[in-house]
């Protein structure tokens, strides 16, 4: 049998190591590749992509996983993981035909350039047939699989295996008066100020800054670096080789330090999985909510705290004495937590952020049961952003056609984003109760403890359980919002005096 | 059979683009990778070549290659050709069983680590037993071909398809009396000045200068770029994104001129070739030597000439008026020409580099056949280098260790490199009688006309014809030295006053 189990793990080595060769050339395309290279480069990225769809769907691998399963039965451990995982992989690899993902492919590739030309004349009925095909289309991939509780189940399984949109709805449902309230709450207060935040900031400096800061987090620059690219994101090449990007744009130049932040929140996740999982199933975060839970702790439960201002502050004022003459280290903390509704998702605040995702999971829902008319989209998000956030959008380019997402049929994505922000407080509130004096820590410019907790709990795991498997080992208990709400209501009540 | 054709190209494809993706992690590797990135990058590579040989040494590759030669048997056809060197490919590859490539690949990796420590204690008798093992292996690579004219033929052809060993000694044997005689009368006249290059120089101006200078050559920056890498070198990966890179050394600040002339020279071969070769057996250039013609030709033939200086000088003199001070274009010329014999290849000018080839090229030969004992090789080495260039190693170090190349069983391409220089010289001459005004067109910063030249006559063709046959059609005559012991004397009686 362990001759099985070593061609079962030579295989998943070999798609392991073709998947990492194309992150190597996707984030090369992002960071240095000339222009003149985009063709070329998608037809090696497709070209790797398919030989890896092969290696991985063979007859030989369905018929290991077939025996593996039995022997290697006891889920709790590495093998049995490891079976696990590559089952449901395999399972959903083999469901759906090749032939498929090219229409699928095509489909999104017209709905993209359609989306640009409608996004930018503002006129949602260019996108409107393409968004109708993207749906048929996500719904026809749902019927190649076992009818679900609810056919959205099928869509959320891929980013967050296991989870139900039932789960997901009763999540969100418990946290959104609550988040409403505060909202409405806080615009009643008197504002903060954060005009500091828009005067002139030099790149430069404000990027070595934020390596700085990430380097104090733990994020090991050995195993990793940080290049420019148009959009900051996180990628791995392996458990030792984990890479970010980042922006500085001159409106808003401090995003750049908790840019840094986020995407080393990914970088250490990825950087802290048990190397004995590279080239495995097992190998890497094991879903995008927990990553984003990873990644929004360390850019706001930590860097948009009060303890890590007072400890980084006195260095920022002294690489910036202009720009912030006269703000004190509570000013500037209460500045960068200024929480303003606002029409935009990716600008959004801490405080408003994940109601623009629940309206995206509720418009999802709608499309694919068909309780939502697509050509009545733009009406239904106006009226949802007045109820959730008291604003409402002047035309659809700042509404309903603001998101990439649907444009190449990406359904199912959104609520991983919300879900990340709900588990990172639910962590934290343990973290704290394991390390009784944590805020001191962070006062003093120390985050090993913390990162050694999250390697310990949830980092060196990587795919072995599945998000609320994990999460209730780490914490005690499933994915819950009330932890969420008491970190920003404690939070938002010291700022906005509420 | 268009059906056949289609599926052949499919392959060459895939295969093409496997190679490229390798490429681009090979670059990176050099040019970014984080130190900790080593282990994974080597097993992804080393999944990407076994990918690639599988799919090209398949039995349908060999059937589709017995098919398609019959019906496309006109070699001057693109589908000729095309077959013609796949073919050639896939009996090289067939022939040498994976065993072999993993044995030689040990042996390979042993050498290098015994050559490292050898060369540091310029102890050549600890390289000896791995230098041994190295030429039995590639004799047994000999053994898997059928019997050439002279063993090293077989070794040749890999980097120069269709050459012979018998023709390369012949092509040398013409060149270095003459060779060795211009040296000595070079050493018997007054020395050139060149203390102006051993100045300090801005790295940043000196690598900035290099890229307008390229940029006017026209190497095309929108399908390429240049970055830091500790060697020079050039790298495809498709037609339309050809990279380069260089390095910076405090000691030699302006070599990063010349490299950057020399790697551009390269690229600017790659960025020329026939667009519909992309994804076929004819991509990329045809060979070493006629690929180091063309980077050759551009860092010596134009970049060290007369008029280059003449345009360029001006520019370089307001870029570094101190350390050139007084010195004028035609000092500056001689300075960047200065002959020198010298213990080192890497650092050899321009008319004693072939000597250093040469002298190696007879002891592979020796080695191959049997004539010379491995372990009688330092005295041999050195006998050579005071017949050929008047000075003796003070040690194996400066000697017989300095290249890489046996450490790691690479044996037959050192002749490359000279054969370059021949070819380059020999392109010169028919592109002078082309273009009667180049001088006047290069004193004036033009070089479209001479890249117009090698576009049509060279580059476009791509790997379609064999070295032997591109500068045939070329030049009218097959490779020959006398045009490059007229380029050199006619150069150095100027500099030095023969």
């Amino acid at each position: 049998m362990s001759e099985k189990l070593n061609r079962f793990k030579e295989i998943l080595g070999e798609v392991s190591d073709i998947g990492h060769a194309a992150s190597v050339l996707g984030w090369d395309q992002q960071v240095n590749m000339p222009p003149g290279g985009g063709e070329a480069r998608g037809q090696q990225l497709a070209t790797l992509g398919r030989i890896a769809q092969e290696k991985f769907t063979s007859d030989e691998v369905g018929s290991l996983i077939e025996d593996l399963k039995k022997e290697f039965s006891d889920l709790d451990t590495d093998e049995g993981a490891m079976v696990r995982v590559a089952a449901r992989n395999y399972d959903k690899a083999k469901r759906v035909p090749p032939d498929f993902i090219a229409e699928q492919a095509i489909a999104g590739t017209k709905g993209f350039n359609a989306w640009v030309e409608a996004k930018s004349k503002s006129d949602f009925s260019i996108f409107l047939p393409h968004l109708e095909k993207n749906v048929e289309l996500v719904k026809k991939y749902v019927s190649f699989f076992p009818p679900a509780d609810h056919p959205y189940d099928v869509l959320l399984d891929d980013f967050e295996p296991g989870m139900k949109t039932a789960e997901v709805r009763e999540i969100f449902g418990n946290l959104r008066p609550k988040q409403v309230a505060l909202i409405k709450a806080i615009s009643e207060s008197r504002q903060v100020k954060d005009d500091f935040l828009n005067k002139k900031y030099n790149e430069k400096k404000v990027w070595d800054l934020g390596e700085k800061i990430i380097t104090k987090f733990g994020y090991d620059f050995s195993r990793g670096r940080q290049d420019k690219a148009p959009h900051p994101f996180e990628t791995t090449f392996s458990v030792n080789d984990v890479r970010i990007t980042n922006r500085f744009e001159t409106g808003n130049p401090l995003a750049t330090l908790f840019s840094a932040m986020h995407e080393s929140g990914h970088a250490m996740y990825e950087q802290g999985v048990n190397q004995s999982y590279e080239r495995t199933s097992l190998e890497s975060g094991t879903s995008l909510a927990v990553h984003e839970s990873q990644s929004r702790m360390w850019e706001n439960l930590v860097g948009r705290s009060l303890p890590f201002w007072e400890h980084f502050f006195p260095e920022m004022k002294k690489a910036f004495p202009s720009q912030l003459d006269g703000v004190s280290a509570k000013a500037f903390y209460k500045g960068v937590n200024k929480v303003e509704p606002s029409l935009i998702r990716v600008n959004a605040d801490e405080a408003t952020y994940n109601l623009h995702i629940m309206l995206r999971l509720e418009l999802e829902i709608g499309m694919v049961e068909g309780s939502i008319a697509i050509k009545d989209l733009p009406e239904i998000w106006n009226a949802r952003m007045r109820d959730y956030l008291g604003v409402t959008p002047p035309n659809d380019a700042l509404g309903v056609l603001q998101d990439i997402h649907w444009s190449y049929g990406s359904i199912g994505y959104f609520s991983t984003y919300a879900l990340g922000n709900i588990i990172s407080a639910q962590l934290w509130e343990k973290i704290n109760k394991d390390i009784k004096d944590l805020d001191e820590q962070i006062r003093k410019g120390k985050f090993d403890a913390l990162l050694g907790w999250l390697r310990e709990k949830i980092h060196n795991f990587g795919h072995k359980y599945d998000p609320q498997d994990l999460i209730q080992k780490a914490t005690g208990s499933r994915i819950d919002s009330a932890a969420y709400v008491r970190y920003l209501t404690k939070k938002y009540s010291d700022i906005y005096g509420l």
